[in-house]
């Protein structure tokens, strides 16, 4: 807990000064005012956290916490619960959706076992084993309050290693089978809505799988009641280790003044997470796409932001962060290479004859 | 008209047996059946319209058709006319959005003279005026009958040429006063809605000048009354000649089978234009941000197409087109990368050992 608390007391808010100075540079460029939208408000945002009007993103990562789900065990997913060892190992050997995304983007992508039910002999899978899976969430809390702190903190951890390393754009992604299941029932928890609006068909159920999941999560939120104030409650009754640390690694990111991309539902559920830990994490959170699952809509208005992105995607793996980062790194060049009012006043005369 | 009628003649529909071997790999890729949304329908048409299912941009071209238009005298922009000529001019000095964003995407530019009211000197500007600026539509026809149909065809000319220097990835753009105005009187008639619901603020109009706008733009619909299923009158008598330049990119790039970007309202409602003379040339179309232009939700719903950026911008310029070239590499690239269920069985068992 020490570790939480302590990176917890050190998030900061945006310089905001900074942020003033770049919305007058913003508004000084070569356009009406506000016409580049969005790429306006995410080249501000970055001033604001790094301090500098003027960025270029040198290194960029995407986590992927990896973990099994006691609740597969109730057919809440598509896929058999050995998908997320098999796909964990397929992230070291390129072959993914993610993989391609991040390559194609120049990121870097790290691997993290936070709790898969297999062992994997793979130098490249960085090894944080909680337990082989959580608990099975209809019929216990998926974990103990100690293993979510754990987990909190290992997501921590993960973060301020990249920091040291320099990296200064991160994403976020997840594998585990069943993960949309316990994201609904968390987002269900801390949004106050009820499970069955934002539980989705996942990697792909059935109408009759899909009401089944819908009543899992329900019951399981029944269970365990978990107490909405207090979001290590809630991430131990209904969570997963992945979505615990990638509440860590939001909560690390900002704590090192680091942008950090929200994928799909899963990671957003996370970036909730975190933000109820410490509000201020917000200002470092930069969304990428709408998920196409149905809780996404929710998440979002929790954490009024609206995603640029509308892909239609629902792949995880931190697949949306890759583009979300081409999307930062042009706002990044426009805010260093537009010309502004002044500019684009001299010497017009000698080349244009107004009729 | 030998060249519209040629090219017209020459479009051809997407080759649907290559669109079909490319969803078969799509749908073999290592991820859940349509788990990347519009990556994976980019990648799909893209191959439809090459003929090869692997595909790779090697040269990016965004066309601005730059031209004045008469209607700005009756004061429907927040600029005065003026800029239409001074942006034009910056566009070759690399100070405009559109200049930043292309440099990111490492995309070319295109500036094409179809009717500013002004003369350069200046050889990155390529001349094809055809008049000082149209007439102004609320007392006569914006151009006659010839001059659209030069217009369209210089579009088409401009497209042929980019064809011919290997070209494979296509950006539409515009600079003109009042052009926002144009573009809303032509979709109101082509797709029979009241003029009222498709004009927006432009650059930056206050209510009042907004109802003027609306006022100034029912007028010309309401004295012209366009004929909705002749595309040459309708671009003749509340078009400019921008917008029909643009249309006939769209047309030269379907017939050369080259995919082709929309940006905002304006080349939005130039591409619905193409559509409207043949409709394979929705085949050859990328939509890329939802501009916040009213009108922009209906054209793309008359093209029943779903841009995939949401970000809120109105500048204009082409600025959208580079943002989507990276999506569309993206999922050229995500296409040629991963691996499929094949790849991703091999030699698992030897690294995991599932619990």
């Amino acid at each position: 807990m020490a570790v939480l608390n302590q990176t917890l007391s050190r998030i900061q808010p945006l310089y905001q000064e900074v942020v003033e100075k770049a919305w007058e540079r913003i508004d000084n460029l070569t356009k009406p005012i506000g016409s580049l939208g969005k790429l306006e408000e995410i080249a501000a945002q970055v001033t604001g956290i790094t301090g500098k009007i003027y960025n270029r993103v040198e290194k960029k990562n995407i986590v992927i916490m990896c973990a099994d789900n006691g609740v597969a065990e109730e057919s809440v997913s598509a896929c058999p619960q050995s998908v997320t060892a098999a796909v964990t190992n397929n992230f070291t050997r390129g072959i993914t959706g993610v993989n391609a995304l991040a390559a194609f983007a120049k990121a870097d992508i790290t691997i993290v076992d936070v709790g898969v039910k297999a062992d994997f002999r793979n130098a490249q899978i960085i090894n944080r084993k909680i337990a082989y899976g959580t608990k099975n969430m209809l019929k216990e809390p998926a974990m103990t309050r100690q293993e979510a702190i754990r987990a909190i903190e290992t997501g921590i951890e993960i973060a301020d290693n990249l920091a040291k390393d320099g990296v200064d754009l991160l994403g976020t992604g997840e594998m585990g089978v069943g993960n949309t299941a316990t994201s609904a029932a968390i987002l269900s928890v801390l949004a106050g809505i009820a499970p069955d609006v934002v539980v989705g068909k996942g990697s792909g159920l059935t109408e009759t799988q899909h009401e089944h999941k819908k009543r899992i999560v329900r019951q399981a939120v029944a269970l365990h009641h978990p107490d909405r104030k207090d979001v290590i409650d809630v991430l131990s009754k209904v969570g997963g280790f992945d979505i615990a640390a990638l509440c860590g690694c939001f909560l690390g990111a900002a704590r090192h003044r680091i942008p950090i991309v929200m994928d799909g539902l899963i990671s957003s559920v996370a970036a909730l997470c975190a933000y109820r830990f410490n509000s201020l994490v917000r200002d470092y959170l930069f969304p990428s796409h709408l998920s196409a699952e149905p809780g996404a809509t929710y998440v979002m208005e929790e954490l009024r932001l609206e995603p640029p992105l509308h892909m239609n995607m629902r792949l995880g793996e931190g697949s949306g962060c890759p583009l979300a980062f081409n999307m930062i790194e042009a706002a990044l060049y426009m805010m260093n290479h537009m010309g502004t009012f002044e500019d684009a006043a001299i010497d017009i005369g000698p080349y244009v004859d107004i009729r």
